[in-house]
C-alpha cells in the first residue's frame, strides 16, 4: 500500500496543486474520525478538490490504483461514515464551498457540496428565503444529502431527499452525471436523485446540489408546552398529527435533557418533559391552529404552554434545542456520545419512548431522550465511559434493544443519521431480500469497491 | 414462440386456475393497447394473478422460458407503456383489488395493486380520510405507482413517490422484497422505494402498496378565476407560488378546453382562460389565503373570481376538470388523442405555454392546453386524424418542439405520464450519462430483460 499511495500521489500531483494533497499528521488525525464513539482510523492522505474536474481526476486515479475514496464533509456524522477503515484517501470538500446561484423566481439554489447549513442560511436570509433541513450540527450540504439528513422542520418540509432537485455526481469510474432536473416533478426514467441521496458516499461524490428553498413564512409562532410525563407529551404529538394541524416543528426534550440545556445554554426552563413547537402561516390561520393545539394538549394534561412570537426569543429557543447534543458532550466531559435514531409509525411512538426510558434506567447509563417526534423519530443521547468495558457493552445492548423494538413494529433502525458502520448489523433484519438488491446496485455502479467501501453493507 | 407459450401455459397451469389464464381474442385485444395513439400489439396470453404467490409463480415461469411480462393495471397510461411490442404475456392485476388495511392512527393504508383510485377514495371517505394522488383517469394504484402519477393535488401533497411508504415487489427472478418501511422517514440503506416508483414495470411487479393518507381537511374552498390571456393566468400562478401561499390545487384550462368541458359536462362556464383553484385549511387561515390570492390575481387583470364552498358545487367543478381529456375524445370522434406532458422550472412556465399555443396554431391541429400548473406541468391535449399521414407527422413534430423547449430550460419531457415507448427518444438528451447508470440498474435487476422490455430504454 505504501508504494501504491506514493504512486497515486505522484499521479494526482499532475492535476492538483501541492497544497491540495496532504499527509500532515494533524490533518490525517482530523480525518480519522467522526463526532461519535466509533474507533478512528487514519487515511493515507487527505485530498482537497477545488472543482468537479479535480474530483474526476481523483476518482479516475483512485480507480486506476484501486485505492478507496472516503468523502468527507465536516465529519459530524455519527455512525463511523467517514472513517477510512481500509487504507485509502479522505476527500475533503471544504474548498468546494461556493453558493453558485440563488434563484428566487424558481425557488431553487445551486451550491457546491462543502457549503455548510449556516453559511447557506445566512446568504438566503438576504433574499427572504430559507432552506428547511437543519440537523443539529453545522453540517455540509454534501454530507447532509449523502446521509439523507433531516431536522426539526422535516415534519412540514421533508428530508434532504424531498428537497434536492438534482445533483451533479462523479461516479467511481470518473463519469459525471446529473441525478435529476430542475423541474418540480418528473416521471422520466429511474429516480437516481432518490438513490444517490442517502447513499453515504458509496456510489459517487456529490459535486453540486440544486436545492428547493422557501420564502420565510409571513408569520411564525414558536412555543413550549410541558407535560407531566413524556408519554403524555408524545400522545399529544400524535393527536396533533392525526388532527392534520400543519405543524412546522414538534420536538420532545425530556427532563434530563432540559437539565443539560439549562446548564449549557444558561437558561432556566422548567425541568419537565417539554415539547418545542412551531407554526408557519398567515396570522389568523396560525391563531386558529395554536388554539386548536392548546385544546388538544390540554386533553393530555399539558401543565403549561407559552408562545414566543418575537424573533429573538424564538431563535434562542431553537438554538437551545439545536445545541442539545453538544450540551450533553459538554456536561459529561471524558465520556463518549452514542445517539440512537429509530423512527416508527406514530401509533407506536409513545410506547417506544417509554420502552427506551425504561432501558436507559435499567442499564443505569446517563442520558436523555430528544427527537423529531413529529416524524416518529427519537434519539437517546447516551453518555458512556469509553474506558469501562461494561458501560460500552451496556450502551451497545441498549441501542440494540431500541432498534429491535422499532423493527418489530415496522420502523427503521435509522431515521436520519444513516448506516455507516454502526447500523450495518441491522440491515439484514430491516431489509431482508431487499438488501441483496442494494448490494446489486452497489456492485453495478462501483464494481471495484472504491467508494467508501464497507459502509452500509 | 408458439411452442414456448404452450409450454409456459402448461407450466403455469400447475399453479393457477384455468380461468386465470386466457388466450381469448377479446381479452388479447383489450390488453394490446393503452388510451393513446400508440399502435397496438396483442400479447400471447393474459394472466390474472390472485395473490403474491401467483405473481411469484408467473415471474419464475416466465424467467425460465424467457417470456416477457407486461404488467397491466387498467391500461390508461398514455405512452404505450402496457403494449407487448415483443411476444410476451400481459399480467393483469384486476383480481388483486383488495384494500388490505386502513390504519387511521398511523395515517396509512395497505392496498393490492389492482385497487383503483375511486375505489380507494370511496372506502377512505368512511374514515374521514383521503388519498391525494388523483390522475384524470380511474387508474389502479399499482399503475399509478409504476408511472409515478400525479394530479391536481400534487402541488400540495406530492406525487405517488411522495405518498408511497413501502411496496411489496416481485422481482424478475421471483424474489419478493419490501422497498421501504412504515416509518415516515428513513436513512437506512438505498432508497429502493423511490427507484421502484416510476419504474414502469421494468424492474418488477408491485404486489402490495402501503400509502400515506390524510384527514379530509376541516375546510375546503374551491374557485375559478378567469383571465384575459393564458399568459396572464400563468403569471398569476407563479406569483402565488412565489408568495408561498399553501395552495392545494391550481389548474389551467384554456378557452378551447373550456368549450369541450361545457359540452361534455353540460356546463355553462365562461369561455376564457380559467384557473381552477382550491385551498385546504382552517376557516380563518383560508379566508386570509383567499383574500391574498385575489389580490395577487388582480395584478394580472383577473376578470372574475368565484368561490364555491359547498361540497356539491365543488365536486362538480373538479369532476369537470377531471373529465377534460375524455371531453376531447368525445368531442372529436374518430380522432386519436396525443397528450404532451412537459414540466419546467416555474419561471419558464408562462412562456413555455405561449410557445405551445403558438405551435398548436402553426400546425393547425385541434386541441387545447390544460395542466397541473402549480407544479410547472402542462399538457396539450391534441386530437389528430390517425388516417392522415400529415396530421400524424405534425402532431409528432409539435410534441418534439414542446419537449425541446422544456429540456433546453432544465425541465423534463414527462412530468407525470412516464416514458413507455413514446418518450424513449428524449431520454438521451434529458439524462445524458445518467441514462447509462439507469441501464446498468436495469441490467443488474433484470438481466434477461423479462420485465416490460424495451420500455424507457
Ligand atoms: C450534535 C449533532 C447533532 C446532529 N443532529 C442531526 C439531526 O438533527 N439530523 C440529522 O439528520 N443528523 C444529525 N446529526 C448527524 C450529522 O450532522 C449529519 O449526518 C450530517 O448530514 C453530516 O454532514 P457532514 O457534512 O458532517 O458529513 P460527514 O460526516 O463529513 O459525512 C457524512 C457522510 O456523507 C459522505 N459525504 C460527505 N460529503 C460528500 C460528498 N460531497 N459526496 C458524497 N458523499 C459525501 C461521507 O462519506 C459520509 O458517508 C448530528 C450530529 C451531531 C454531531
Ligand atoms: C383521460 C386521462 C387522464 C389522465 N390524467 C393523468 C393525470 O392527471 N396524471 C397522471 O399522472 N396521469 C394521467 N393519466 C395517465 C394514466 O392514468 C396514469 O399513467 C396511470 O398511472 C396509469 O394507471 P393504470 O392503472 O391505467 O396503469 P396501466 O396503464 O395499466 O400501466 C401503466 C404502467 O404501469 C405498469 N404497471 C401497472 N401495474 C403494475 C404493477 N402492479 N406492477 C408493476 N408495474 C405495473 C405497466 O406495465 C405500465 O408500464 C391520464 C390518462 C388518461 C387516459
Amino acid at each position: 500500500m505504501e508504494t501504491t499511495i506514493t504512486s497515486l500521489i505522484e499521479e494526482l500531483s499532475k492535476y492538483l496543486e501541492t497544497a491540495q494533497i496532504t499527509q500532515n499528521e494533524t490533518l490525517l488525525e482530523q480525518h480519522s474520525k467522526d463526532e461519535s464513539y466509533h474507533a478512528p482510523h487514519k487515511p493515507l492522505a487527505v485530498i482537497f478538490p477545488k472543482d468537479t474536474t479535480d474530483v474526476q481526476h481523483i476518482t479516475r486515479c483512485c480507480s486506476q490504483f484501486k485505492v478507496p475514496i472516503y468523502p468527507f464533509g465536516v465529519g459530524t456524522s455519527l455512525e463511523g461514515h467517514v472513517i477510512p477503515n481500509q487504507p485509502g484517501i479522505s476527500v475533503d470538500f471544504s474548498l468546494m464551498n461556493n453558493i453558485v446561484e440563488i434563484n428566487p423566481e424558481d425557488l431553487i439554489v445551486r451550491v457546491q457540496p462543502g457549503v455548510t447549513r449556516t453559511q447557506l442560511e445566512k446568504e438566503l436570509k438576504k433574499y427572504g428565503l430559507f432552506f428547511p433541513v437543519d440537523p443539529g450540527a453545522d453540517a455540509t450540504l454534501g454530507g447532509m444529502a449523502a446521509t439523507n439528513a433531516s431536522g426539526t422542520l422535516t415534519v412540514k418540509y421533508g428530508t434532504m431527499r424531498d428537497n434536492v432537485r438534482t445533483m451533479e455526481v462523479v461516479l467511481a469510474n470518473g463519469t459525471t452525471i446529473q441525478t435529476g432536473t430542475k423541474a418540480a416533478k418528473s416521471s422520466s426514467g429511474y429516480h437516481l436523485n432518490g438513490l444517490f441521496v442517502g447513499s453515504e458516499g458509496t456510489l459517487g461524490c456529490i459535486t453540486e446540489l440544486t436545492l428547493k428553498v422557501f420564502g420565510i413564512p409571513e408569520h411564525i409562532a414558536a412555543g413550549r408546552a410541558t407535560f407531566p410525563t413524556v408519554h403524555q407529551a408524545i400522545e399529544a404529538v400524535v393527536s396533533v398529527l392525526q388532527a392534520g394541524i400543519p405543524i412546522a416543528r414538534m420536538e420532545i426534550v425530556d427532563e434530563d435533557s432540559i437539565l443539560q440545556v439549562n446548564q449549557y445554554s444558561e437558561l432556566d426552563l422548567s425541568i419537565e418533559p417539554t415539547l418545542f413547537i412551531e407554526f408557519h402561516g398567515n396570522k389568523s390561520g396560525l391563531a386558529e391552529d395554536m388554539a386548536f393545539t392548546e385544546q388538544l394538549f390540554s386533553d393530555f394534561d399539558c401543565t403549561n404552554i407559552t408562545f414566543e412570537s418575537d424573533t429573538a426569543a424564538r431563535n434562542q429557543l431553537w438554538e437551545a434545542r439545536h445545541n442539545l447534543a453538544y450540551a450533553y458532550v459538554h456536561g459529561y466531559k471524558g465520556r463518549k456520545m452514542m445517539i440512537t435514531d429509530v423512527c416508527l409509525p406514530i401509533s407506536y411512538l409513545a410506547d417506544a419512548i417509554s420502552h427506551a426510558r425504561l432501558m436507559l434506567d435499567i442499564y443505569g447509563l446517563p442520558g436523555g431522550i430528544t427527537g423529531h417526534v413529529g416524524d416518529g423519530n427519537f434519539h437517546i443521547v447516551l453518555m458512556f465511559d469509553p474506558h469501562d468495558e461494561q458501560e460500552i457493552q451496556f450502551a451497545q445492548e441498549l441501542n440494540e434493544k431500541v432498534v429491535a423494538y422499532a423493527l418489530e413494529r415496522g420502523g427503521t433502525c435509522t431515521g436520519e443519521h444513516g448506516v455507516g458502520t454502526g447500523k450495518k448489523k441491522y440491515q439484514q433484519q430491516e431489509h431482508g431480500e431487499a438488501l441483496t438488491v442494494m448490494r446489486q446496485l452497489k456492485q453495478a455502479l462501483d464494481p471495484d469497491q472504491i467508494m467508501n467501501p464497507n459502509k452500509i453493507f
